[in-house]
């Protein structure tokens, strides 16, 4: 398999379907669906829906009611980092190395387009019950996970300590639950809806969730080491963020070498884990290998 | 009927309900849950969850789930009110009385608090596919309501054109485009979502959203009136904010006699459409009136 080929396929489907399911651009609001487009439509790895559509496929999912899904989180994602991204919060004028949709489009209009962002998630999602009014059930029980993994007990919960605790040393402790809830809540929500949605089995789904909760970990912990090693040209932003912020990362914590170790032996748990799925799981594989040995 | 004595039973059953879908404080991320609770059992006429077990029970409704929806609503309402106020917003330090939400626990955490409820909403709504799975497709539906009625084809749009239209005289057609998503959205939400949730019949349910429409609008008609005629101590609220801030309002555009008349007509009118549904609506209609000759 040649995992770029196979990478850019796939991230090429992801860009129409997100297209597809942004709201037309028209009537006296039309900013809003402006300032939507721009910070969704500002690029990234589409990491969080093409793990959800890999996971559907793995349990034999072949329709299109997982697309306002895929859709659906990647519009979660993107509103957590416009409102991050606020002076309120980080204050960041750049990201992927455009100026953020704050800047662009001013202060009020970044809450605004966050918000819009987050309940148009729910909107999008919801469009699955038209799609296939017969699984209604397994589609309120997505949506369900959906809601969970970004709320007060996942990434918004993540992100409250994060903030509550920046310019802190903390624990590893508290550093770790940081990470599972701001960074791995979403990449579990995206492999259990694909799962709940291909009819998946309560084991498997669980399965799926714990890991999703090492690869999530893995990617966090290699986003550490790019903020040491990295260069702002690859990564789009500012590298030595977090020393500058005087902030505990798992390098700060555990070292270069530790944290390369650490991220390496959760992907490799996490690869021999979903083999013992028994499903045919080869890019998905190859993808929790890139993830864990990217440059940005 | 006494309307007072009815008025107070539902609302005391609607707090509990509210608080009995409040989160637990606890974890890391007990701030958010204390800033929710803060904000939403702030007080408030509870008039949307109100009115969606009116609609409910009105189509025959019995069962519990409508609670979560009820307080999923409630809790939309308020994280609208929490961004609402915050500085790049209105910039208001009280409502109802007490410090808002940024004031007490900061501005970052604010905006958390704010996407905490919205999202948290959604997760509540989500415990009906729990409560009755058999309803799915029916929850579903009113799940859908909910979240388009709140976004930007609803609320959030509204609220758009209203942030982007402030400090500029307006016409009288984008006022009532404002009004319309910004107040009666919601509005038009509770009653359709109660309605969908007892079985109501599709052409019921569009009759509901429109009373609910003339109603939403009658209500803020009221809300300019007050603003004119009211005092800060009854409203908890400073009063003459529209003329300080050279707002357009119902008032300015038709005077104070043109509003009462045009939201009493549009009272009369909603509680016309409402008998023709023959069904035992006492107490809806009563809650009607109040809405449009309310001191408070």
């Amino acid at each position: 398999m040649n995992f770029n080929e196979e990478y850019e396929k796939r991230l090429t489907e992801i860009e129409s379907i997100l297209t597809r399911y942004l709201p037309e651009k028209e009537g006296y609001q039309k900013i809003i669906m402006e300032a939507m487009e721009y910070s969704l439509m500002a690029g990234g790895k589409r990491l969080r829906p093409m793990l959800m559509l890999e996971s559907f496929r793995l349990f034999g999912g072949r329709t299109a009611c997982i697309e306002p899904f895929m859709a659906a989180l990647e519009m979660i994602h993107t509103y957590s980092l416009v409102h991050d991204d606020l002076p309120a919060m980080d204050n960041d004028d750049y990201r992927r190395g455009r100026k953020t949709t704050h800047v662009v489009y001013g202060e009020d209009m970044g809450i605004l387009a966050g918000d819009a962002l987050l309940n148009y998630a729910f909107e999008t999602a919801c469009k699955a019950f038209d799609l296939e009014p017969e699984n209604s059930l397994r589609i309120g029980r997505a949506l369900k996970i959906l809601a969970e993994k970004a709320g007060i007990y996942g990434m918004i919960g993540g992100q409250v300590v994060d903030v509550r605790e920046s310019g802190h040393r903390i624990s590893g402790d508290l550093l770790e639950f940081i990470y599972r809830l701001k960074t791995s809540a979403l990449i579990e929500s995206a492999v259990m809806t694909g799962a709940v949605l291909a009819g998946a089995a309560d084991e498997e789904i669980r399965r799926m969730e714990e890991i999703a909760g090492k690869i999530g970990l893995a990617f966090q912990i290699q986003d550490d080491i790019l903020d040491v090693t990295g260069t702002e040209e690859l990564l789009g932003k500012p590298v030595h963020s977090d020393e500058k912020n005087e902030k505990t990362t798992y390098v700060s914590w555990k070292g270069l070498e530790g944290s390369r170790r650490e991220a390496a032996r959760l992907t490799d748990e996490a690869i021999a884990d979903l083999r013992a799925l028994g499903r045919d799981s080869a890019y998905l594989e190859a993808l929790f290998r890139w993830l864990v040995y990217r440059d940005k």
